[in-house]
C-alpha cells in the first residue's frame, strides 16, 4: 500500500514529491478516499482537505478516536514519512473491524492535508486547522515561492469553502504512528519507540563581527578573525550541550563567512543554531549559557549578536496512553524504548488539544526526507499491531 | 600625480578599476608615456605593453637600473597599490636629474603591465614576460571570464607583435617601492619597511566528511558533524601557526558547509587554508603538522582530505641593498623596520632574476584593494626620498 501511495508524486530518483494542493497531492487524497470507501468507511473532506474515513461507534458514536498522519511530503522525500501513519491506521482499523466488527466508539482515520511546510511558509496546516490554531482567513496572505496564495491553491484543489461541510467533535484521543527519522531505535535495536515528549525548538541566527584583512600581511596576533571566533563558538556550544543534558541537542548546520575568500581573513560570519530539548527550563538555561559567549567575543575585540527567530514549546504526550502502550508492547513481546521526538509531528499540535500518543518504528540509518527512507516490513507490521491494541483499548472496550 | 593617475579607471565609489588591456589601462599607460616624454625620458613599450621611460647613463649605458611597479589594479581597487611605485620612481628619477644631471648608468622607470591577476587567471604578466617566466605564445590559451583570450586582448590594445620592438638588457638591479597593504608599519609607528623576504605561499582545499543527519533526532553522541570537526581544525591550525613561528600566518577564509541548513547536521564542509612564511622549511614543517590532524578526524569516524593547489617559493631580497637602505634611512632620520612581505609583488619575480629591493610605506589601517587605500603624503614623500638615495647609489656613483 505504501508503494501504491508513492506512485502519486513519485520521482525519477525513487522518492516522492507531494506538496500541498498540487495535482499529485489531490490524486493521492482522492485515491485514498476511494480505497476507504471501498472498505466501507464513511468518507469526507473538511474545508482544508483533511480526509476522514469513519468507522462509526455503535454505543458512543459522538466519542471520536482519531488516528492517522499527514499525506504531504517534502521535495524529493520518501515513501514512509507521513504515509506510513495513514496506511497503518487504515489497516489497523480494517483488521479490527474484520475481527471484532463495529467499535463502541467512533474511529476516524485521518489523512491530514499538510505537516511539512514544504510548499508554503507554515507547518501543520492540516492539524492546525482542526485544532483551531489556524483559520481559513489566514490562507489569503500566505504565498508559495511562485507567488500563489494558500487560498488560491486550496480553492483550485476544490477546498476552502465556507461553511465547513461537516463538523468535527473534539476527539477523545489522537494516536499517530510514524517513522522515527532518527537513529536511536536502530542503534539500540528496538522495534518500537513510545514517545514521551516532542521537543521544544529554538532557532537562532548568530553573527560574529571581526575585521576583514589581508591573509598574508596581517600577523596572527593582530587579527580579528571571525572564522576563528565562530570555530570557538561551535565547540563551546557543542561541549556545553553535551555537558548540560544527554537529551539536549545543539546544531550549527549553516555557516556563511564573508567575504569567503581563501586569501582574506573573514570579517564576518553568520551561522545558525538549532537547540532542542523536551523541557522548557533546559532550553532557557541553555539560552543563558550561550549568551555568556558574548563576553568572550568582546574580550577579543570582536562583536557578536544572537537573535532568536523560532521558539516552539515542548509538548508532552499522554502519560496514561504511554503506560498502556508499554504494557501492550511487553505483551506482544516487542522490544521498545521510551524516546523523545526531536522532530516535529502532528501529534504535537494535537498534544495541546486532546490526549495524544505518538509511536515510532525504526528508520534505517536514521534517514528521512530522502528517497532512501526505509523501514523493514516486519517493523512496519509491529507498529500496526501495537496501534491495533491501542485502538482496541480506546474504541472497543 | 596619484590623483591624476586615478582618473584612468576611476569609479563612482572613489576607487580605481584598471584591468589589463582595458581602455582605462591603455589610457593610463599612454598618458604616462606622454608625461615621461615631456620630461625628456626616452620612452618605449615592450611586446606586452610594459612601459619604459629611460634616462640613459653617460658612462655605462648598458648597465640598467630598473625601478617601478605595476599599473593595473584589482576590481574596485585603490589609488596607491602599484601606482605609487611608478609615480615614486618617476619623481625620484626626475629630481635626481634636476639635481645631478644624467646618471652614470642607465635608469629605466617601468610601468609594468600586470601584477594583480584580476582579469586573466595569471599574475605577474608584466614582470614575468620581462624575466622569461612567460612567453607571448602562452597568451593564446588564457581567457578572461568573458572568454576573451589574453592574446586577443593584448592585440586589441596594440601589443603582442613579434619580434619585440626593442630588446632589454638584464638589469643590474630592480628597486620597487610599494604600499605595505598591511598594518605592521602603522602599529609599530614606522615610516619605512625594508623588505627582507617575500613570503612563500601555499594554498590548500580541506574537506571534512561526516554524516548529514536530522538536527533534532540525532543525539550529540551519535553525530558525525562536519562543522564541529571543521571548528576543531580551524583552532588547531591557528594555535599551531602561533606556536610554530611569529612570522607564520595561516588563514581559513572560506568555509562552505553542506547542505548548509539550520536543521540539518552538516555532512560535509569544504574550507580553504592559506599558509605563508619566508622560509620554505617552515612551510614544509607546517604542512607535516596539519596532516597530523587527519588522524584526529579518523579517530572520530570522519574523513578528511587536504589538497594543495598552490605552492609559491619564498624569495629573498638582496642583502647588500637592504643594508644600504637601512644606513640611508638612518641618515635621513626615517624610522624603519625590517619586514617580511606577506603579499606578492613584482619584486618577487625580479628577485629570482637580478638583485632586487622592495621598500614599503605604511597603509592606513592596513587596507588595500579598496577605495579606502590611503597613505599620508609625508609618508609617500619619505618613500621617494629613500628611493632617490638608493638610485643615486646605484646609478650615479
Amino acid at each position: 500500500m505504501l508503494e501504491w501511495l508513492a506512485l502519486f508524486g513519485g520521482t525519477a530518483a525513487g522518492g516522492v514529491t507531494r506538496l500541498l494542493y498540487t495535482d499529485a497531492w489531490s490524486e493521492a487524497q482522492h485515491a485514498l478516499k476511494h480505497v476507504m470507501q471501498q472498505k466501507g468507511l464513511d468518507v469526507r473532506f473538511d474545508a482544508v482537505g483533511n480526509l476522514f474515513g469513519r468507522r462509526t461507534g455503535v454505543e458512543e458514536p459522538e466519542s471520536i478516536i482519531l488516528t492517522g498522519s499527514h499525506i504531504d511530503t517534502v521535495q524529493e522525500g520518501g515513501k514512509f514519512d507521513g504515509a506510513y501513519g495513514i496506511v497503518a491506521s487504515f489497516i489497523a482499523v480494517q483488521r479490527l473491524y474484520d475481527q471484532y466488527g463495529a467499535p463502541k466508539r467512533t474511529i476516524d482515520v485521518v489523512s491530514l492535508a499538510e505537516e511539512e511546510g514544504s510548499r508554503f511558509p507554515l507547518t501543520f496546516w492540516g492539524s492546525g486547522f482542526m485544532t483551531g490554531r489556524y483559520s481559513l482567513d489566514q490562507a489569503a496572505s500566505i504565498y508559495d515561492q511562485d507567488g500563489v496564495s494558500l487560498k488560491d491553491a486550496m480553492e483550485k484543489a476544490g477546498f476552502g469553502a465556507k461553511p465547513m461541510p461537516v463538523g468535527q467533535n473534539k476527539p477523545k484521543a489522537f494516536v499517530e504512528v510514524h517513522v522515527e527519522q532518527g537513529i536511536v531505535l536502530e542503534r539500540k535495536k528496538k522495534s518500537i519507540g513510545i514517545v514521551s515528549h516532542i521537543v521544544g525548538q529554538r532557532r537562532y541566527t548568530v553573527c560574529f563581527k571581526g575585521e576583514s584583512n589581508h591573509a598574508g600581511t596581517t600577523p596572527m596576533s593582530m587579527r580579528k578573525d571571525a572564522v576563528r571566533l565562530m570555530a570557538e563558538w561551535v565547540l563551546f556550544v557543542s561541549v556545553e550541550a553535551e555537558r548540560m543534558d544527554e537529551a539536549l541537542v545543539a546544531t550549527v548546520g549553516k555557516v556563511c563567512a564573508s567575504p569567503n575568500m581563501p586569501n582574506v581573513i573573514a570579517g564576518e560570519v553568520e551561522c545558525s543554531l538549532d537547540v532542542r530539548h523536551y523541557h522548557e527550563g533546559m532550553l532557557n538555561r541553555f539560552e543563558e549559557k550561550i549568551n555568556e559567549f558574548k563576553e568572550r567575543a568582546a574580550s577579543s575585540g570582536m562583536g557578536m549578536t544572537i537573535q532568536r527567530w523560532m521558539k516552539i514549546q515542548p509538548v508532552a504526550m499522554d502519560e496514561g496512553m504511554m503506560e498502556m502502550a508499554a504494557r501492550q508492547a511487553e505483551r506482544l513481546d516487542f522490544s521498545f524504548e521510551t524516546v523523545v521526538s526531536g522532530a516535529g509531528h502532528d501529534a504535537q499540535v494535537f498534544g495541546e488539544y486532546c490526549p495524544t500518543m505518538l509511536l515510532f518504528v525504526p528508520s534505517r540509518n536514521g534517514i528521512s526526507h530522502s528517497p532512501d527512507e526505509w523501514t523493514e516490513p516486519e517493523e512496519l507490521e509491529k507498529g500496526i499491531q501495537l496501534l491495533m491494541c491501542k485502538l482496541y483499548a480506546l474504541a472497543y472496550v
